[in-house]
C-alpha cells in the first residue's frame, strides 16, 4: 500500500510518501508545496496552488490513500479561519482525487512514530528519519507528512491483523464444532 | 456575464446564478447544497459533497465568474475551524473549474442590494425578490448567493463604466491636443 501525509498549511504544506506492508516501510517521495511566492491576500490563487499540487502528487505517485493532519485552534481566530480553509482545500484535492483519508491528531502522529504523544519536532524527524533509513534530517514539514504516512501504515497493519487473527479465530471455532459433531 | 454567488456553509451552503449586463439582471437559478445526510464527523465526505456539488453547478449553468462571501470568525474557535474548511472547499472548486473568484463581505453585499450593510437578513431576501422579480422569496441561504451575484454584477458593471470614462477621457484629450497643434 502506498500511502500519502499530507501536514497542511496555508504557506507551507508538507508531503511525504511512503510503501507499507506488513514487513517493512519504504520511503518514496517527500517535499513541501509552497504558496509564498503569492499574494498574502489572493486567496484564492493560494488555495488554487494546494490544490495542484496535491493532484500533481497524485499523478506522479499513484497512491492508495492517504493521511492528513487534524488542525487545532490558533490563539488568534483569524489563523484559524486561514489555516481551516487550507485544510479544506487539501482534504477536497484528496477526495477529489477519489483517495480514501484517514485523519490523525498530531499526537497519535507523535506516539505512532516516537512512542509519545509529547514528541518535539525535533524527536519526530529524527524518528522518521531513522524509521526510514534516510540519509539525513527530513525538513519539519515533510517529517510530519511523512510521520503522518507511518501513523497510517501502522493503522492500516494493525487493522489488517486484526481482521486475519477473527479469520483464524473463526477457522478454529468451526474445526471445533466439526470435531464435536464427529 | 453569468455570475455563481456561493454563501459557504459545512451544512448548507447557499448558490444563486445571475445574468448581468449594464441594462438588467435575470434570475437563472438558485438553491443548496446540503451534507446534513451526512454523518456529522466524516469531513472529507462532507466537503467532497461540496466541491461536487459546485462542479455540477459549473457543468449546468457555465458561469463565467464566481462571487462568494468572505466569512467571519465565529464565538467558538472549533466552529470557525470546521466553516474555514468549508469555504476552503468551496473556493477551492471555483478555482478549480478556473472561475474567476471575487471575494465580498456581508456588509459589502447588504449594502449592494439593500442600500445598507447593516439590512437583516428578511430585508436582503425581500430586496433579492424585488430585484430579480421572483414570483417568491427566496430561501436565505440562496437569497445571500443571490446578493453575492448582484453584489458581482455592480461591481463589474461599475468598472466597465470607469474603463469606458477612461476611453472617452482618452479621445477627448487627444482631440484638444489635435485641436491646438492644428
Amino acid at each position: 500500500m502506498r500511502i500519502l501525509g499530507i501536514d497542511p498549511g496555508l504557506q507551507t504544506t508538507g508531503f511525504g510518501v511512503v510503501d507499507a506492508d506488513v514487513h517493512e516501510l519504504r520511503y518514496v517521495a517527500s517535499g513541501t508545496i509552497s504558496t509564498t511566492h503569492l499574494e498574502r491576500g489572493d486567496l484564492p490563487a493560494r488555495l488554487k496552488v494546494l490544490f495542484d499540487g496535491i493532484g500533481e502528487l497524485r499523478e506522479r505517485y499513484q497512491p492508495d490513500a492517504a493521511a492528513i493532519e487534524i488542525v487545532f485552534v490558533n490563539v488568534n481566530p483569524q489563523s484559524t479561519l486561514l489555516l481551516g480553509q487550507a485544510r479544506g482545500a487539501c482534504v477536497t484535492a484528496l477526495v477529489a482525487c477519489s483517495l480514501p483519508v484517514a485523519e490523525y491528531l498530531p499526537m497519535q502522529m507523535k506516539q505512532a512514530v516516537a512512542g509519545t504523544g509529547k514528541a518535539s519536532k525535533a524527536e519526530v524527524q529524527q524518528m522518521v528519519k531513522r524509521l526510514l533509513n534516510l540519509p539525513g534530517l527530513p525538513g519539519k514539514d515533510a517529517a510530519d507528512a511523512l510521520g503522518l504516512a507511518i501513523t497510517h501504515a501502522h493503522a492500516a497493519i494493525a487493522t489488517a491483523r486484526i481482521q486475519e487473527a477473527g479469520k483464524v479465530a473463526r477457522r478454529n471455532t468451526s474445526a471445533y464444532k466439526t470435531g464435536r459433531v464427529i
